[in-house]
Formats: C-alpha cells, sequence, structure tokens
C-alpha cells in the first residue's frame, strides 16, 4: 500500500520496514513449512493441521496431548549486541523453547517468535529471523508465527529482545515423566557446546564489566578461540537426538527421565524429574568440562558447588535409562544420526530428590 | 532450595524472588486450568490434553486445526510504568493474542507469557500476571506457562516488555476465513474500549512529550475523566461475543469472516479478510467515537484517513454476515450473555479488496 502513515512514522514506528522485513525472510520461513502447515503470512492466526485425515504425522495419536513451552536468550543477547553478530542466537531461541518441550517426550510441531526492538533495523532482524528459521528446520518444527514490534524509548539504540514459543504433541500414555525412576538407573549426559544460553549476566561480570574487562575480539588461549567465538556458540538442539533414541524404544519405558540443563545447572534441574525416593550421584570425572568454565570459576573465584548451580558444566541434557540398555543408548546417541556426543555422568540412589556432585578433586 | 547462588544474585538476577513470585500467582493460575491441563508448574513442559478419551471439549473434533497468535503490548507499557499501575496490561496482553486467534473461528486453549525486566520487582510482576490470569479465566483459556526474565542492563530501571502466545483449535472445515463473502453482506462492528493497544508511541508523542505534555492524573473534560484512565483502559477481549454468535450458527456459514482491528485501523485489518474481488465501504456516521480519538486528531492535525489507518476509531472486531441475519447477531451481540455493544458499520461491495471511508463530515 502506498498510502502510509506518516505521523504514526515520525513517531518512531516505520510500518513500511515492518513489510519489507516480511519479505525478506518469507522464503526461508516458508522451508519450514511442511505439509500441516494451513495458509499464507497474510490472515490473523497462523494454523496448523493435526492431520486427522491424512495421517500426515510421524506416528498417529490416539489421545494426543499438546506441549507448549516458552523461554527467551536472556543477556547472551548483549553479547550478540556488542560483536554485532546476530545470526546465531536464533538457534539459541529455539533450543531453550525446543529442549524443554521435548524432555516429555514430545515431537515439536510448531514455533512463534516475538522479537522486539526501539527502533526496527530490517538488516539485522532479518538475520535473526533467518537464524530461527534455521534452527525450526533442524528440530523440524515449523515457524508459523511471529511478532515485530518496534517500540521507541523501551530499548537501547541497537538493542533488542527475544521471546520464544514452541508447540509440540504426545501421546497420552507415553509421556516421559520420571515417575519410573529407580535407584541403580543410569545417568547419561548429552555433551553441550558450551555455555548454552544461561549464566551470562554472572559471565558478563566477571570477563566483560569493571577492571579486568577483556576483549571478545582477542583470542584466549585457554579457550584456543577468541572470547566472542567462544561465548556466542549456539545452544544445541536435542530434538534429533531424542527423537533418535525414542524412535528405539517405542513399547518399553527406556528412557525414563530427560532434564534440560538451564539455570540452576545439574543441581537444580535433575530434582525435577526424579522420585521422591531418589537422588542422583554425579561423578564430574567422567566428562571433560570445556575450558571457559575453569576461566570463569578462576577470575570470579567461585565454589565448585556454586558452578553447578549456575551452570551446565558441559552437559546440555539429561537422560535417565536402566543400566541395561545404557551402553545401546549410548551408542546411538553417538551414532551418525544423532551425532550427539554423550557420557554416562552417573547413577541414580536411594535418597530425597536431590543430587551430590563428586568433585573430580575430591 | 537453601543455598543459591550469591555470585549469580550479585551479577542482578535472583532466582529466589521468582519463586517467590511462583508462590504468589500459583493459585491465581491454576484458577484458569480446568480439566484439560495436565500436571502442575514444576515440570519443563506444560500439557495440555486434547481430549481424546474423555470428550471434555465443547465440540468433538474430527480433523482439528490448531490456530497460534503472538503478540505484545507496544509502548502502551509505558503508561504503565509512569501512573504505576500494573493491573491492567495483563488483560491487554491476553486480548491482543486471542482477538486474532479467534477471527479464524478457532476457540481458544491455552496462553503462556514472557515476562522481561531489568530488576525483579516481585509485587510488579504479581500485579501483571494476576491480570493475564483473570483474562484468560474470562477467556475460558488455561494460563499453563510462562517465562520471568530477569536481564540487568536490558531495561530501564521499573519497566518491563510482555510477550503473549495463545493457541487455539478448530474444526478444519469450519474454520472462518471470508472466502465467502460477496456484494451485499453487511460490516458489524464491535465497539472498542478505546485505544485498546496500538497507536501507543503516537499517542506518547502528541499527549505526553514536548511542550504541549498533558498531566497523566489531570481530568481532561473532553473526556471526562483522568487521561491516565483513558489511555489504560484495558483492550476488550471479544472471545466470548464471538463463541456466542458462532455457536448459534453451527451448520450453515452465516459469520464470513472477523477481523481484529489493530494497528493499520479499519483500512488496513479489514482487506486481510477480503476476497478479491470485494471492497467494503464504511460510514463513519453509524457510530459515535470515542473521545480519546478527536483529542489526538485536534493535538497531531492528523488527517481523518491517518487517522483511520493507525487507531482502531471505536471498532475493535468486525464481522461480516449475509444481510439477512444482521439483526440477529446484533441482538445476540447486544445480549447479556456477550453484552458485546455492536453497529451496522459499513457493506461489502465489488471492488478490488480495499475499504473506503466515508466521513461524516463528507
Amino acid at each position: 500500500m502506498s498510502a502510509r502513515s506518516n505521523a504514526y512514522k515520525k513517531a518512531g514506528v516505520d510500518i513500511d520496514a515492518g513489510e519489507r522485513l516480511i519479505s525478506r525472510i518469507a522464503a526461508r520461513v516458508h522451508e519450514t513449512f511442511g505439509p500441516n502447515v494451513l495458509g499464507d503470512l497474510r490472515g490473523f492466526a497462523n494454523a496448523y493441521s493435526l492431520g486427522g485425515q491424512a495421517g500426515l504425522f510421524s506416528s498417529d495419536y490416539s489421545d494426543p496431548v499438546l506441549v507448549a513451552c516458552t523461554d527467551g536468550v536472556g543477556t547472551k543477547l548483549k553479547l550478540a549486541f556488542e560483536t554485532n553478530i546476530h545470526d546465531t542466537v536464533g538457534q539459541d531461541l529455539v533450543a531453550m523453547s525446543v529442549n524443554d518441550l521435548i524432555t516429555c517426550g514430545a515431537e515439536p510441531l510448531f514455533f512463534l517468535d516475538y522479537f522486539a526492538t526501539g527502533k526496527l533495523d530490517v538488516g539485522v532482524a532479518e538475520k535473526v529471523i533467518v537464524g530461527i528459521a534455521s534452527a525450526c528446520k533442524a528440530a523440524r518444527c515449523a515457524l508459523i508465527g511471529g511478532e515485530t514490534a518496534e517500540m521507541p524509548d523501551m530499548y537501547s539504540k541497537g538493542e533488542y529482545d527475544l521471546a520464544g514459543f514452541a508447540v509440540g504433541v504426545v501421546e497420552r500414555d507415553k509421556m516421559i515423566d520420571g515417575a519410573k525412576i529407580e535407584p541403580g538407573d543410569v545417568v547419561i549426559g548429552m555433551l553441550s557446546s558450551g555455555l548454552h544460553s544461561n549464566g551470562y549476566s554472572l559471565v558478563r561480570k566477571l570477563l566483560l564489566k569493571g577492571r579486568g574487562r577483556m576483549d571478545l575480539a582477542e583470542p584466549v588461549p585457554e579457550l584456543g578461540e577468541a572470547l566472542g567465538d567462544c561465548l556466542l556458540r549456539p545452544t544445541c538442539i536435542y530434538a534429533d537426538a531424542v527423537r533418535t533414541v525414542c524412535s528405539r524404544y517405542k513399547v518399553k519405558e527406556i528412557v525414563k527421565a530427560l532434564a534440560h540443563i538451564t539455570g540452576g545447572g545439574l543441581i537444580e534441574n535433575i530434582p525435577r524429574i526424579l522420585p521422591e525416593a531418589c537422588a542422583v550421584e554425579i561423578d564430574t570425572a567422567l566428562w571433560d568440562r570445556p575450558p571457559v568454565f575453569g576461566l570463569l570459576q578462576e577470575k570470579g573465584k567461585i565454589t565448585d558447588d556454586e558452578m553447578y548451580r549456575v551452570f551446565n558444566m558441559g552437559i546440555g541434557m539429561v537422560l535417565v535409562c536402566p543400566d541395561y540398555n545404557a551402553q545401546a543408548i549410548l551408542r546411538t546417541l553417538r551414532s551418525k544420526r544423532a551425532s550427539t556426543p554423550s557420557r554416562i555422568i552417573g547413577r541414580v540412589v536411594k535418597g530425597k530428590r536431590s543430587v551430590k556432585i563428586k568433585h573430580a578433586s575430591a
């Protein structure tokens, strides 16, 4: 449309920029769709067919339960602003919600994003949203909608916030909830790519503020790379790995629980899936921690206990299974299809819904 | 848990505050649940049963389509900060997404919210989220999840942003999409409560900045109330009204289209539901505009055309139906159950997917 609101534009809201953005991202967004998405981006609402007649689903659901999660990327975004690298935080956004979604055994269906900024920079927003679309494709969920909000006076120049929203589906009697966990079960850890998307307010305080401030562009010997590259590395999406494992054990309850390791670390996230009379013992000698955690601990003189409460310490997703199946699951996770390096990191014992960390030096 | 992360707290993220917030809002959130919500707030993901076995739905779906929407409140939030009134913006948040959702005939199922702030003020967040929960109850959708993000350095002191996500369901062959609209059909407008949640960057520029700055606490004679009360009045949720009308016409396609009037006004939102060969003529003499629109137009010397492109001008939702059914639908909308004041505001004519506004003075 030609006649646009001038007064509105002068007040800081540029509707044309929003439409330019939509035309730039449309093709990449459509790539995520698949046959279940109905309609286009023109309507008010975005539709996803549950496929009652066409049987489009990978499984048929007789008693479907919808599962929904929402999350943001937190102050990791500040690093995107500072380095002017905007094509990785989209994966962080999708990972944070989708990794939560799959913990109950749900298959991701679709995703929506909320992008809010003070003044819309179409180039930056395009990079962010193309990143979101690529990650949705990797997680096999359709990016069926989103909102780009231009809010003058709310965000500092060059800054934006992101929120993501994922919906999946799971058959009711196949929901994974940890109820069958018992002493003797094995705790498998899927390795993280680094910090993922938690603890960045502390990371920034320790590494990027005050007197000892480090340079994001500078290579750091302990890390073997520039600090910015290390800190911006995107969060792993474990959807394909979990799907591959779960699809091998359709009948028996072999995958007893999954926990996404986010803020709160192993210590606070594992108890969320434990039965009341179970605890978990983790042996930190069983996997290597990425060097960034050592750097942070040293800089902040942080105790081991606190490190394991704030950061993932190298483990992004935890899976609990019977001892008997642990080796087969490890092989599946490490297979080419799942390509997720994983280790046995501990065991379930009798206890009171808690996590005991045995530190390598202890 | 007793041992909390001190370093993390000193870096500006207070996990305890987040848990205090959850305990304060839990009862109000649970009130929204109904029998389809599974589990509690402890898990990673939030589950909503589609009720295959129990038949809990108001209708049974043989070919269900999920519909999802996301939106924020925009810079209307700034008025909440300036007046320190935080219990109304939750309704705005729910309304923006749910009103989009129902335009295709979907029944709202559940909602999730994203609340982001620099430093979590538990009292403020509680007011906001209780407002969201109340609005979800009114829209009959369950508030099954949310994220409270504490992001130091991202938001100014006392400020926050909100994003909302709504999911609904509709039977595939009952989706409302405007395809059956034809010349002669009637355009019914459901009255808005005022500005709703669009155009606030312009509103703030015209009324609250610069030399002619008005006082939010001051009563304004033209408005018959204080400016702040007028500007913060929450967005109407039309879910019950639309549900009541649609439930009366289950078989025949009487409700041909619905359009949520947001940014872009009547001029840009109505074409989104029109077939290519149809246009709409609106006669502004057929309803009264709330006085705030006159105040804004005068202050900004804005043309009529632009006013109708930025603001809802008193119409929050548009419904298109055959002439034959218009009076019955109006009676239903005005009934005690729907309690939504509505007017016939125009007609469908031959044209090219556009809206012509006949101004009262023309």
